[in-house]
């Protein structure tokens, strides 16, 4: 498990590409908004080919906590929207008929999802001991997506150790982006993919400006690379089709792949 | 852990209470649809008052089998109705966008979700496994009741041993009823609540008689003493208080807890 | 068209049949939270065998009104649940995406729906004609219940003037119940259904005592007569078959008609 | 009221945008699927100021048929998705819950879906005397968007003649686009916007060919110019600012504008 940083990378704004009407905050991440944190634990190990349960593993998971007190006692008005359901979060049935948001929400791989929220019921038990005693029980919530491809996704690899690695190590501040955290393994139009975060001042009346600052924070893992637009133009046509090289490794990426 | 049988207690049927007004099937059982099986997993050990992470431990999982076939390889069609939301199952998105099942449905304790779901995860990739590899991930389905006031529930007692037994144990005929398997510590009324099952018969145009089977299984664990209705009876204030004999008896959970 | 007053029957507390824990507020009805109105327009007329487009006619529009000021300018909070949902209403789109009412709420039979929305939009603009031209459009909230077996309800006899006249007729204080307004043609049960209405106080900790008023307002319209309880009690036994003598009845409607 | 036929204008693959992968069907339109038709009714009247009740007029309603049978004895399968909610259907709660369609599918101006989901009940209900009496009620389905801008909205000028006439002239083949029907008054990215529609043809594994014919008819009334996007090019940079022309008509553009 290693705690990754991007490696230096500029991000859109830094090369020109400015995206929507309203200004970003300081750091246009997520973390501009007061409060939030977020941490990641990042496993990647192993290369050659896939064998279930060893590796390789290109895996993690990211924890964003949405204020600096007691989630559980302070709790958070949510709100979750489910666009294309194909999808194994747990937690968002609760939310719905609550509306709020009791512990940090954690992405991870898929077939890791049950892994990672046995492992943040613990951590909430073990600092509110009265949970399932007392008091009620806690709702986790963790969303998901599928790095099967570069990683041993059937391994689960990401367990309790992770897991409060992220969340002991969630900070203000930039936020690690790419392939880092739950981000480790993915891939989004044909390209490395993972964690983005981006954040927008808008004022009470929708115009740019103080008031709000709204932050988000995506886990990207989809598209093929002939439908990439950045800033509304189709840039894969002038780059080099990585994709291709990264399949003529003769271990197939899972593998011996520079990141 | 133990595969409990009701002991010999009646059913409603038996003692002269017939609800609604379609006939039954032959086992008024959710098994009286072809092919579903039920299996449960019980635990029940330790007295004296809790101590997280070691008991009393009341709890258990039950595992329903739409079919007899494989799963994820014929797939069923489902759908999930939430009435009140204040519960943490996971597996309802998916099933709600893609109207499919492709694992049995796990029922468990509230806090031990994860762990079960992830155990499930287990056993689906054991029979399947281009799981993640050359197929898609797989969504595991369970729901919870809270048990937590029979149970070391922060425990999280239910673990791979449990669902296996629990999937390995299924079977058609009877289903056993009451505190077994995810049943073990519930309470409904105040009196001991846990699985109920039933099933009727229905025509074509909803008229009673032959045509379709619907089954059902119940994993109770709610409601006030002074609610409890069957069949149209207030029958609770004929019947001697047997939750506090419940509470007095040593050797039943955390039983001589104050509350 | 008439503005119909229940004739004096007694309400269920008046006869004993106190419902539920918490104590219900002065007048037990949706008008016990303040600001609240409820007014009917009650349109009862003809006799014989039914005519689609002449009647008989036993149907209407309550409405209930949320505050007493302008509603378009101060929008209330609200939120909507479906239950079961074969039903017809409009604006629970809009309102489960902007959790706001900006309307009175107004309720009829299920074929008038359309109509009796056209007209609330009408009475809306009425008030703000900056609707559609400087300012968006306007959400009419209309539920239904289906008055077919006593109302010609293909002939959605219910317009503007009655649409008008329960909301100018709106009052605070008790809230006329039974077969009046949109519960003029229901049945419930099997007897004659329609409104009733009803309140509750519960402390900040959903205890009984000051702190919130809670109101309904029902339109019943549903039910078989053998599975009538009215405080855990079968009372149909009891009764007289009073449904047979509605039907005898040469004046009620559609009694006549074989079913 | 006019039926529209739209001007000669090419469309996107005449002048060589090709938007996807999949192949269209031969009309590369919603009337590709077999049995489907659609029909358009226009109002495009009046000019000056505007007057509530009088005009200008420019609005419509448009029908989509499934099929050419009985709707209300053989009804479809059927599924609605909201994406943003801020809208004003009627019908999709009945039809999320029976997952059928039993009417046409109207679209017209946001105000006037009261009078056009009443004109299509009247028009089932003329089909069908026994709604209402000896059979259920019927679940119109309408649709909107706000032409607000061009239209005397608030006039609700669609009525039943004008449904009646898009259900009447409904018919497959090439789908009229642009402005008419219920898209007369629309505007999208700053333009004149509109009714379009397309099909794609795809092979049972999604892949291009034969298999299905998936067809689409999109109402378009959204987006400013600066975010608009065809072909993944920012076209409007090179177009002349028409946008600007309407604004400086003395009219308020509901007016003299050519279209």
């Amino acid at each position: 498990m290693r705690e990754s940083e991007p490696g230096g990378r500029p991000r859109a704004r830094e090369v020109g590409i400015a995206l929507g009407a309203l200004p970003p905050g300081p750091r246009n991440a997520i973390t501009d908004v007061g409060g939030v944190r977020v941490g990641h634990a990042t496993i990647a190990r192993g290369s050659g080919p896939l064998i279930r349960g060893v590796g390789p593993v290109r895996t993690g998971v990211t924890a964003i906590l949405p204020h600096e007190g007691d989630l559980f006692a302070a709790k958070v008005p949510a709100a979750a929207a489910v666009f294309n359901g194909f999808g194994k979060t747990v937690g968002l049935v609760q939310i719905a008929e609550l509306g709020q948001l009791e512990t940090p929400v954690l992405l991870t791989n898929t077939l890791n999802v049950g892994r990672v929220a046995d492992a943040l019921v613990g951590y909430m038990i073990e600092r509110h001991p009265a949970i399932g005693v007392t008091t009620g029980t806690v709702n986790p919530v963790v969303a998901e997506c599928n790095d099967g491809y570069l990683n041993d996704i059937g391994g689960r690899h990401v367990g309790e150790a992770e897991v409060r690695a992220a969340l002991a190590g969630a900070r203000a501040g930039a936020v690690p982006e790419g392939n880092v955290g739950a981000g480790t393994g993915m891939m989004a139009y044909g390209y490395a993919g993972g964690i983005g975060s981006a954040s927008r001042l808008a004022g009470a009346d929708g115009a740019a400006g103080a008031g709000y600052t709204v932050g988000a924070l995506v886990l990207a893992n989809f598209g093929r690379r002939r439908d990439l637009l950045i800033g509304a133009r189709r840039w894969a046509a002038n780059w080099p089709n990585r994709d291709r090289r990264v399949r003529a490794s003769p271990a197939w990426g899972r593998a011996s792949r520079a990141r």
